[in-house]
């Protein structure tokens, strides 16, 4: 397991919140089908190289960013700051780390203004900004509300062998921590990490990285929920549904997760609940524990504890994988070799869904 | 395949709508902590030997007996008839079937009146009424709705070894069809069948038989099944969730498949269409469509396929079951000898979620 | 008060449900933005003088019709008969009623074939049809399906002067009286009756008449109904929507009242109950309980009693509308003259919401 | 109008969140079967002079205190601080303001610690406390939710004369505008501000006080508002549904105004939206748009406007009300003398909605 990451001697940036992913598709148009006609994110701007999206309650200029590319990949986590000079503070954290970072006053993608992007110790391409075009808010905009609306963007997930190093580095850039899982052995298998007052922001995924698990956004209620994957179904592409819909145990969320043309996976998701005060009880659970990742006991589909995207270097290159040394999630719990219990009282293995595991 | 059950010389009895199942269970105190703590389903009466619920929006006596007994089966499915010269008509209709009747100007069960109970040439028990008391309709009582409510008794479903000959058999009594699944052979899986003006009142699913499949109660709306799914994860239960929740192909339904303590199987179900009109078209699904079953395509368990109630003759005795002759559904369409696809322009077996079955 | 209506000889023929009503519009256009825009009804054919729409479940050729004219007014309500022969049987019951009626062929309006039209005892233009052209049933089309979509026609609404008399000439056609409301002095106000298995196909409000007081359609959710709200708040038409939401007393549904660009009243509603049974329980209301018309006490607006659109005879020319002798439902309930309790048990007054009365 | 609050010197506590109220009510037990019977809040303890409630996320002790009394009253506004510090930093901050204050190291309610409590520079009793005992957190308990079921404790709305003067000092206080009520003449009806990540914690509206015009609780969804409106229906308490349900102009939000036995307001409310970057867009309203307070248009009923909670000094005495100098929100929007739009291009009166109006 490789060391700590020191925490750096100056302070870290003041992160407000998530606020959009830039990822590299393969054929824009068809990313374009399923973005805005299938979900119906709302275009801010467009041009033959790159699609800005946003969600209905959201005023700045994206939340989303396909970017034409050779290569499925992902090109920025891009966090807001609370103001102009946490760029500054952004940029001197990382540097102290000795992390490579690139400063654009013009901003990296439309709309953005003065940004930091760095390659941070976990091999992630995180972005730093404040500065941005405030757009047209569509919250009131009923004319435009379809029955599967996005709203928000309410987080990302990341994929990375050592979750307990991901966790301290995390830790000290501000992020707290609202969830997480584990076993006996104190093997900790995922984290769910917050600034604004949701659950998380982002969450790290035990397991080979650094890869992007999925992004996700929310709806109103559940049944916006429902309608996605009926349309996906009226479409005949249910086989894009990949896990869900379902009751997350951790977080509580009513959840989806959909896979785009190009394999990124989206999840959507409502009804996690309010962090914001300084001592939110933090939940963990028992990887063990069959209702963790889906309250109802349904089947978690291999493919969701295995695949996940590319992330890219600042040049643009795909970073390299590094396999997880620790026992995965998918392992430990999963078919013949795994251990999982519905009712914690006896702990018996009878909890398992006959047939619905490999 | 056994010949055709023929049409009686007598005109079939004129069937309002299904109206009540009779289930044996082996321990009172256990299932009426299902259906009536878990479900909320309303007690009408009760003694040391049987329960009587009813959904709430129901104004006779009871859509659910649970009556107390060594061997988990289903004693009666209980229509109701137009009259009560339709009971007479019953009577004389399954009696030139040559089939075995029992007549009870009590009734069978309290609250019922004059009725009739016949072992059908399918082999299960049918119970045929008119008179019933009447008793508080729940519906406008807010005070006693619960968040997973129940509203209606919606339809039973039953397993038979060969779905023709039942569908017939159906048929002359005056069961209309409203949807179906075929292959391009020719063989019949699955009929739904309708008297009331929904997509059902009974069904026919193939397989061993005669076994009771599911009764299915209807909700108001979807967050409504949601809601006892994640009841039944507070509770720890959630292993007594088999299948979905889902969005059926067949019907249109949004729909949960349960099991009570004796793996009598529930269905929760909401808002299917209306088929009153003489020429309602029927839809015929073709089995290898991934859809069918899950418009989302998620996969059905094998346990669905496999496992049903015994139902009892009219001594009380389980009912011997009869192997299907033909495919299976779950042969034909499941793991790696089936075939499923979900665009049906390419039909690429693609379309399978990769690991989600056996 | 009018004799009452002869029942006629013959048999009257065997309605199924209500199935289109055909309006007359002044400006076909701005019409066209209401219906399908606004409400997203499903168009199936138009033309320079008509529109054809149709709601998503519906596989006959349309539900409503909308028919340039000068003066905005009913045409028809237009009612499917369960065979060809009972188009003949309509003929006959209304020919021996001494009304005028006029039999075509080809029918009326495009999509639908051999058609009677009469005017009616009560004044209202009735057609009956059996043959029509089946479209394609859009049940499943969730690609088409928006946040506020009306799935069904639910039924009509038409004013008359004297309710128990067009009752009486209804239960004669072969409608059932579900629920209605009525006075201690055996003054009857409102009359709600059906073919199909819900409270209505057809209500009677009592008023000047004949006018037609509302067409209604279905949604599945209560969430659809709020999303047509909050679209009008979004398109700055929220002062076309004249009463609602709320929960009926009669009837349990959720509604909403809107108008149309011509001032025809639209009902929004979804989830009534199951009336199928012979002995379904009819409810009568006490015209003085507050919740009758809003379960939660909203105030019903002056001008849901007092307007309504004119019908025409079968010269397309409008109707002269004859006055209620008897007490006005709005009279004896609504502001100083009116009485209404919410609590009958002690029947005091207090129960008015202060202010929200004339 | 009274002068600027001056700004402290000394720098203002760090608020988290609006956390309970302390209200005075006249009849526990009636007061307890409207909160825990009829609205389903949780009870964390109770005795013979006070019940402890909390919604159903919450994990701090309670979020409404009912304490009886004499005269129906709100004893405290409370507020969560970040840390044991800023109970310090608030005391400080009130007796520079000059404001009397009261700290109690043991708390003023069981389960909250060490408080102070002030009477503000508006006349309200406001508290600030950080130590609180943890409860368990009700989230997953979906054997307890209720159809209706209430979450979190939204916001508190004061009524105080001179909302610009509010305003000011509730922004020295840390607290940030997300939207207002003004009119063209610069006059201010009501103000929206936050802490936490929402619309807010608490509003000002202009009238007579200091007094309490609501506190307010989530729900999840729609429907769950739409089910309180049900039962109180189906209890016959539906003349204390004041207002609504309906979507707010302001906020967004899906709300709902009852009374409870005192006739103490009760919002519910859903929906509304994230506000917590810094540069949040601040929404200013039209005093004379109709769909300000009602986004559908409807009434805003007169008693809304006029009617209150008084609120009680340090000694439990009721502070005595101040008349508002300016122009009433009331009477320059509604009725004869009042003017509203609905279409702001024109700004025709024509938009009320006739009769619904004094």
């Amino acid at each position: 397991m490789a060391h700590r990451i020191p925490t750096p001697s100056v302070p870290a940036p003041d992160i407000v919140r998530c606020a959009y992913m830039e990822i590299v598709v393969t054929d824009l148009a068809r990313s374009r089908a399923f973005y805005v006609d299938v979900l119906g994110l709302h275009v801010t701007a467009e041009d033959d190289e790159a699609i800005y999206l946003r969600s209905l309650e959201e005023f700045i200029h994206h939340n989303l960013v396909l970017r034409k590319g050779p290569v499925a990949a992902v090109a920025a986590f891009a966090y807001r700051v609370r103001s102009p000079e946490e760029v500054d503070a952004a940029e001197a954290y990382y540097r102290e780390l000795g992390c490579r970072t690139e400063r654009r006053r013009e901003g990296f993608t439309k709309g953005v203004g003065d940004s930091v992007r760095v390659q941070d110790p976990l091999g992630f391409p995180y972005e730093f900004f404040y500065d941005v075009e405030h757009v047209e808010r569509l919250t009131q905009r009923y004319d435009l509300y379809s029955a599967g609306e996005l709203v928000r963007l309410d987080h990302f997930n990341q994929v990375t062998p050592d979750v307990p190093r991901g966790r301290a580095y995390l830790e000290d850039l501000g992020f707290r921590v609202s969830e997480d899982i584990q076993d006996s052995d104190g093997v900790t298998y995922a984290v769910w990490m917050h600034r604004k007052q949701t659950v998380h922001d982002t969450a790290l995924t035990g397991g080979n990285g650094p890869r992007m698990h999925h992004v996700a956004f929310a709806t109103h209620e559940k049944h916006n929920i429902i309608q996605i994957c009926d349309k996906m179904g009226a479409l005949r592409i249910s086989d894009r549904i990949e896990r869900g819909p379902g009751r997350h145990g951790v977080s509580n969320a009513f959840y989806l997760y959909i896979l785009d043309p190009d394999d990124h996976r989206i999840e959507i998701y409502c009804q996690d609940y309010y962090t914001g005060d300084p001592d939110n009880p933090t939940i963990t659970w028992d990887v063990h524990d069959n209702q963790r990742r889906d309250w109802w006991g349904n089947a978690v589909v291999p493919s969701w504890y295995t695949e996940a995207s590319l992330v890219l270097d600042l040049d643009g290159k795909p970073q390299p994988v590094t396999e997880r040394d620790e026992r995965s999630e998918m392992a430990v719990t999963v078919g013949a070799d795994g251990f999982s219990y519905t009712r914690n009282d006896d702990g018996s293995p009878e909890g398992f869904k006959l047939g619905t595991q490999l």
